[in-house]
Order: C-alpha cells, then structure tokens, then sequence
C-alpha cells in the first residue's frame, strides 16, 4: 500500500480520496478551506495542515483543483516531494500540463496528467474514465493508484496528452448538447411528441451517450447539476485556448462556447451543462412569459 | 398479403422492395430509369412500365424518390390509386410532406410520411428505423408492411412528423460528424495516439454512434461511402429551411451545414459524409501536399 | 416619355412610381389590395383593375413585389405585354430572376433584374441604389426610366446578375449590423461610455455606413423601421439558397442569419433590422427585467 | 518639451518615435534588439541601454510593444520611474491594462491604456486614431504628445477603457473583411463583374472602409500586409478572452476568429488580413490548383 498526499477535496477529489483510504492506503488529505479537510478525517483520512504538510514523505501525490493557476500555485509545495510521483488529475490547459512535467523533471518529481470523465457519481462509485498523460513508466506505477478510481484507465500519450483528450471530451460533450438542444427544440416548435421522437432518434446513427442521459432532463427541464454550465464554460475557455496553441480552428466548438457563455450570462451558471437548452429555447422566443 | 406498388428503386429502394417481395408481397416496381426495374423484376418484382401502371390497384403505393420535387411530381399519379395507402418514405421537406397529404385527403389517398435511418445496410437486412408521421389509423394499417423494412417503426405525430423527425436526425449526424471531426484534428495536430484516445472518449458522455462507427474511418482517411456527402448536404438543406419554417434558429447546424457545403464545393461529394473531416484538416492547414 | 405599367404599389413602389408620374412618364398603377390602387390614382397616376389591364400597351413594366413567388405569379400577365421591357426591382432569388429572364425570352419581352438598396426614404427621395443585371442594350434601354428612381446604376452582369449583387449587399449589411451589435454590447458590458468609442471607430478601418446610420438607435432602442427584420429575415434565405446553388459556404452569413431569425422569432419582426442588437443583448443575460 | 522615454521601436514604435523627435521632445529609445535602437539613433533619437536606463528621469514613459506578456515583463522597469506619466499604446488584454494601472497607482506613476489604429502608413504621416483609457487629467496630461502622433485622440473611459475599445475596433474590422470576402466569393462564383458590384455595395448601406481599402486587394490577390494576419489572430485572441470576461457571448466574433486562425494555420500569417479571402474561397473549392 502506498503512502499518498491528496490535495484538493472538493466534489470530485473528496469521494476519490476517501476510495484510496478504503482501497488501503495511507492518504494525507489536504483542502485550501479547511471544513473539508476535517470531513475527509471523520472518513478515514489523515488531516493535513497545509499542502506542504501532507507531499512530506508521499510516494504519490494526488491534485484534483480547479484550474490551471490553482496547480500552477500549488506546484512549489508538491515539487519539494522529491522522488514522489504526481498525478494531477485536475482539468487543466495542457500546456500548463505540459510546463508542470518541465518543472518536475527538473525538481526530481515524475509528473503524469490524469484528468477525469464521468462526474460525481464516476467518483463515488470508483468508475472514472481516465485519460492519462506522461512516460510510459510513469504510467504504469500510476496505474496501480487509479484502478481505485476507475474502470477506465488509458495512456494517451506523452505529458500533457490526457488534458489534450479531456479537452476533446469536453468540446464533443457541449457541442452534442448544444446538437441536441437544437433538435429539441426544432421538434417542440414544430408539435412533435419528443418521447417516441428521442426513442427513434437514439437507434440510429444520430444516437449518443447525451441523447439517452440529458434528452429526458431537457425536455423536462430538469437542470439538476452533475456537471455546472460554468464548470463547461471555464474548460471551453481551455479548448479554445489550446486549439489556439495548436493551430486548429474549431468552428463547431467555439460556436457552441458562445452557447455555453450565454448560458452563464443568462444566470444558469449553476445549473447542469443540458441547461444550454435554454439559450436555443430563447433564441427561438420560447418560454419568454 | 398486400399488392404493393413500389416506385424509387435507386439504391435504398431496390433493396427494400425485394425485401417486400421475399416477405410474400405482390410487389409492382417502377423506376423512371428502365434499367432498376428490370434489376427488380430479375429479383422477382413485376416491371411496371410507368408510375401509374404501378399504382393501378395497389392496396399499398411505397414512394423511396431523392427529393421533394420528385415526390410532388409523382403525385398526380400516386393520387389515382383511390383508396390506397401511400407511404412516402423520401426524405422531404416536411411542409411538402403535410401539402402531399392535403392533397391525399382530397383525393381519397391516405398518406404517410416513414423516411428512415441506417443506410444501405439497413435497407438491405430490414433493420431500417423509421420514423412516422400521419393519422394513427393510417400508420397502423402501414405497420405490417414497414415491419418488413425496418426493426424500429415509431410514431411520432402527424403527417409531416416523421419528416421533422428526420431533420433532426440529419442535424444530430451531421454536426457529430463536425465535432468528431474538430476533436480528431485537435487530437492529430498535438501528437496524441488517436486510437487510445477515441476508446477513453467512447466510454463517457462524449460516446455516440458516430465515434463509434465513423471515428476509424475518419483516422483512415477511408471515405466508402455508407452515406455520401451530397445527400447530406442536400438534407442539410431541408433541415435550415423548416427550421425557417418553424421559426427555430439553429447555430451550430447552420454552421455545419456550411461545413458540408464545403465538402462538397472542394469535391468530395461522392464520398461517405465523414469526409467532413477534410474540411476541418484543410482549415487546420493539414493535408495540402 | 415613356408608356409605363407598375405593379407592386407598397412602402417601396408607391413613392417610385409617383415619382414617375412626376417625371412625366404616363403610369398606369395595379396592387392586389385595391386601397393601394386608389392612392395612385390620388397621386395622378392611373389605376388599373388587373395586372393585365396594367400591362396592356406599356411599353415599359416595372413590378415591385415581395418575394420570388410573387413574380413568378404576375409572370403570365407580364409576358402577355409583347415587345415591352419588363424591369422587376423586386429582390427576389437570383435563380427566378434567371428563370423568368428566359421565359421572357420565349415570350418576346426583354427582362432586366433591377434590385434596390435606399430604403423608403430613397425610394421617396429617387436616390436609390440600383443594381441591374441583363443584357447590356436592355440595360440602357431601361436606364431613362431608373435615372428617375435612382442616383447610381450599376450594369453588374448579365441575367441575374443585379439578385446576386442584392444577396451580397443583404449579407454584408446584416453582418455588419451583427457585429456593431456584439461591439456595443461587448462595450457596454464594461462599463466604456458609448458615443465617444462610436466616434473613434468611425474613423479608423472599422468605419461603415451600418456604425454611422444605426450605432446611435441601437444605443438607444430605437427601432422606427427603415427595413424591417422580417424582411431582412426572408432575404436572407434568399442570401443561403443562392449560396447553396452555387456552392459557396458561407459561415459568418449563416450565423447572422440565425440571429436575425431569432429576432424576428422573439417578436420583432416589425423593428428596424438594428433591432439585432436585441438578441446579442438577451444572449449577454441584459434587459431582461 | 517633455522628456520622454520610448520602449518598443518595432514597425509602428519606430516612426511614432522618431515623429516625437521631429516635435521637438527629448526622446531616450530601447528596443530588446539593439539595431532597431540604432536606427532610432541614426534618426536623431537617444539610444538607451536597458529600459530602466531609458526612463530614468523620464517625464513621460511610452511602451509600444507586441504583447500583453511584453508589457508584464517590462512594468517592473517603467515602475521606477517614480512621478511619470506611462502612456501603454501597445495592443494588450484589457485586464493587463487594467492590473497594470493598479500597479501604478502602488508606485505613483500615473498609467493611461492608448492603443492605435491606422496602420504604419498613419505611424509614420502621424495620423493615427488613438483611444483613451484612463482618469481624465492623465488622459489631458498625455494629449500633447497625443497630438504629435495621431489626428483623432477620444478618452473613452477609465483605465482599460483604450483598450476594451480596441477590441471592438479588431472584432469589427475582421469580421468586416470576412463578410467582404464572403460577398465577393458569392459574386465571384456566379460569374459578376466584381468592379461594378463593388461600386454599387460601397454607395449604400453595405459600404465600409473595409469595403472601399480591402476590396480591390481582395480581387486581385495583392496582400501585401499592411497589418497581418498573425497579429489580427493574436488581437482576436484578445477580443475572446477580454468578452469571456465580460461575459458576452459573441457568435460572429467567435466564427471570424476560427477563419482568421485558418488563414494563419494555412501559411498565411505574413500576407495582410484581407487574406482571409483565401479561407472563403479554399472552403468554395475555388484556387485549389
């Protein structure tokens, strides 16, 4: 069993945590506001004071936080745990992924990239989808850590190649939302029944995961969160940037982050990604009482 | 058993008549090209010399025809059939739809709309879905006919029903496709292994039937055509057109039907509708050796 | 002077053609609604009780109608005047302008396509813009009675040739009210006072007509129609379908167009097309009290 | 005669510089590579050996520089000059504007945002268009030397207010040349004469400066640059991120800033801007031999 630093215990990282502790290992938990530090000791943990105080001897360091300056800012205090391996699985840019690999290499601390699909419910239940970045060394002694995490665990390339795939998770999610939000809202417009519509829709070619998950919620507008309009919209702002990078125009996807944006600026910001329904619904001069 | 009038025998249409025919059918074939109907006719149809030769005492007429204005130019003769059933399955403009069955009712024609999905593949081993619009009377006495052609027969409201069903369908399609094919081209131009990549977005909420299927062949750059890029754009047509219709703005797919029209305009109309691929390599300044 | 039917006597061809009585031409007037009518003759025109009746004898037919449909309907009758010059100022798609151009032909009238830019002050003030497409002796056959109407004619090509360059002034002046629409409301959103960012945009590359004429309503909300949303909304199929014929994709049209779709979807078809800037506002969660 | 330091003798830097110099004013000039700073010398200008060196006992400090980085990096040296007037002309995110000017305040210098449009023609003929952001009696301390380098000099707000201006300026400009390449490319597909069509667009509400400086380049493929693409697609950049911030969904922004990223991915980041022509017509199948 591993001795592991887990820094970042919010919505995701406290139910991935508290799986290593009961999965064996020796977890020192580790969050900026401290009621959730005690919450992951009254489940097993060991309460750490500060980031520094929980990397101290860790074989494995785990960041879930919520941007790239967030591990940006935590990097100082993670690269003192010389030898250690970091999983950072937070969703971040990928060259930010990629300059935080530079600086361990540098620091004596190997670096993979770890980011997650499959919301809250993939982290309290252990069954995350993982796409992981880095040297395939590195990979493998990872493994063993996110198995607990989750049932789907693929090397994807080198460091910054798993924030890469996440960024390409993430622009294919919003824009299939956006899709079918569009197609919703073209059928209620039009006195269509939507039920037996998504039920023949999802047979074919046009069926996907967001059709089956999100068609009942929008139809109902249901918008409870599992995953926050502005969660999406802060990790567009990330495939934008990185296709920017890259040299990739992408006009599907920045079409659909001005979907996203309006969402929040409309005050959905809190409310589930499917609630980009809304915005067509608006366009279209629907429920405008 | 019914006496079927079958007119489109093109590539969907052939298949699907045959399948008619081997389920016990009398089956009356007519393509306005002669030689289809006498293909028919070697697979056991009767060659019809005209439409209305056809349709002269068919319980059942079956129009499969490319494009709105060939189905209004085969009405007058379809509309002879007094007391017949027509079920339309081209894929139409809705508002021709609800015209054709106007005129239906006048005549003493009832009139379905059952355009499918699944391809040739799907016409040749009946498992089409079809989607129907019409009086619930008239899509019962079609069912046992249409259970020969497809696996999935849902009715989904009125007469042009099952058309807006298919814009959506042609919209969900199409614009996966883009996405897909955006987030391929911003996984190729960072150097990331596309197959790993492709079987972590499968498993989450990014997963869909176009990924699944087309996602190889997009990597492959291996465009047979399963659906070809000219159809696509002529629906995509249909699609922008109700949504005007129905006072629906429709963003992304009107950015994506743009995306198809270049395919297109740059001659990759005969290809598979995942040729849209090239369109995003080529704005990625990919491929222009 | 010349001997001269109009027909089409709205908000446009109403003043036009007073404006040729003016100039001395003998005008006889037709509209379908007849209180139309009676107003021209109020103005010393002619009133006609038919189109046919209006085109008996003229050597000149100016048609002013609303859309493609529209003149293809009065085709019969104006072909019936044999040897006049027909010049439809209509906008309407460059495909009928084509079409009906060769049944005038066969008929034994010459056809030129006229479209206007100026709005109803120009057309009152007989400074309009006039494009016109057709062969070049019907071109300056009908340049007499335009130099009435008008202050530039422009020969733009042969056919057609005077829709396509309307679709491209449709495009273009819809584009631009979008985007001074996202940089006023993108100005605003911070808090920069209006009316000093308009003057110095004005003057550098980012100058237009559109920033001159509309920045000021759009700052503030007022929407007195010089063209209206609607109509904007119809000639902007007309802008996609022509794009579609000749296989030309347009993005940044095809965005607008849904916009201003949604304009008119959210109910202010009747509001000048500045009015865009609504929609731009409601995405950015504005107004909305 | 003020004492001015001049950081940044690029393209646009240069000229202006040497125009202070012509004025009559002190001007110490540093360029991070030596030989601009020569030039600069040779030109009747003080060559300065660092930036601090530069605006030691500087009155007025002007940084003219590419990037928001660039003025990041060079703030800890302007910030000595204790009791000077920086006037920042450099393009820049409206945010490092902002935190730049709280920085001053800290350090008492006082910071005004001023960047420029009109191209290195009007760096040179001293005929720039220059918007102002900042408290009012910096603004009016910073007009005389305003005045020696433009002809039009608003003060639109407060500290970042310049450049909020500025992307509004970049967003309408670019997406004016991208409708202009639209309408061309429509036009030029269906075989009109694009002169004459141009000529009639610009007199009526379709008419730009874009229209009128642009179009002629744009049909005769003459891109010598007189602002390129690269720094268009950086200052779009700027547009998208400064609208995320402000939370202002832009859809046609968001669709030019993908063209004007395809132009640059397709190698022609060193052309003039009006090069997104060739993005249309590549989309169009046009020029692809």
């Amino acid at each position: 069993m591993a001795s592991i630093a887990f820094i970042g215990l919010g919505t995701m990282g406290l139910p991935m945590a508290v799986n290593l502790v009961r999965a064996g290992h020796d977890v020192a938990g580790f969050n900026r506001s401290p009621g959730k530090t005690a919450a992951f000791a009254e489940q097993g943990g060991t309460a750490a004071d500060s980031a520094r105080d929980a990397v101290r001897g860790a074989e494995v360091v785990i960041t879930m936080l919520p941007d790239s300056p967030d591990v940006e800012a935590i990097a100082d205090d993670v690269l003192t745990a010389d030898g250690a391996l970091w999983i950072d699985m937070s969703t971040i840019a990928p060259t930010t992924a990629r300059a935080v690999a530079e600086r361990g290499r540098a620091a004596g601390v190997r670096v993979v990239d770890a980011p997650v699909s499959g919301g809250e419910q993939g982290a309290i239940d252990g069954t995350l989808s993982i796409m992981v970045g880095g040297a395939a060394a590195d990979v493998e002694a990872a493994r063993p850590v996110l198995d607990v995490l989750g049932t789907t665990i693929v090397h994807v390339g080198p460091a910054g190649g798993g924030q890469t795939v996440k960024t390409a998770n993430q622009l294919i999610v919003a824009g299939t939302i956006g899709l079918v939000a569009e197609a919703l809202t073209l059928l209620r417009a039009q006195g269509v029944d939507l039920e037996p519509a998504v039920e023949v829709l999802s047979g074919g070619l046009a069926g996907s995961t967001v059709l089956n998950r999100k068609a009942p919620a929008m139809r109902n507008h249901d918008f409870t969160p599992s995953f926050r309009v502005d969660l999406h919209h802060k990790d567009l702002g990330i495939v934008l940037g990185s296709a920017r990078d890259a040299g990739v125009p992408l006009p599907l996807s920045a079409t659909v982050a001005q979907l996203m944006a309006a969402a929040r600026a409309q005050g959905h910001g809190d409310l589930d990604h499917s609630a980009l329904v809304l915005v067509i619904e608006q366009l279209a001069g629907l429920n405008q009482d």
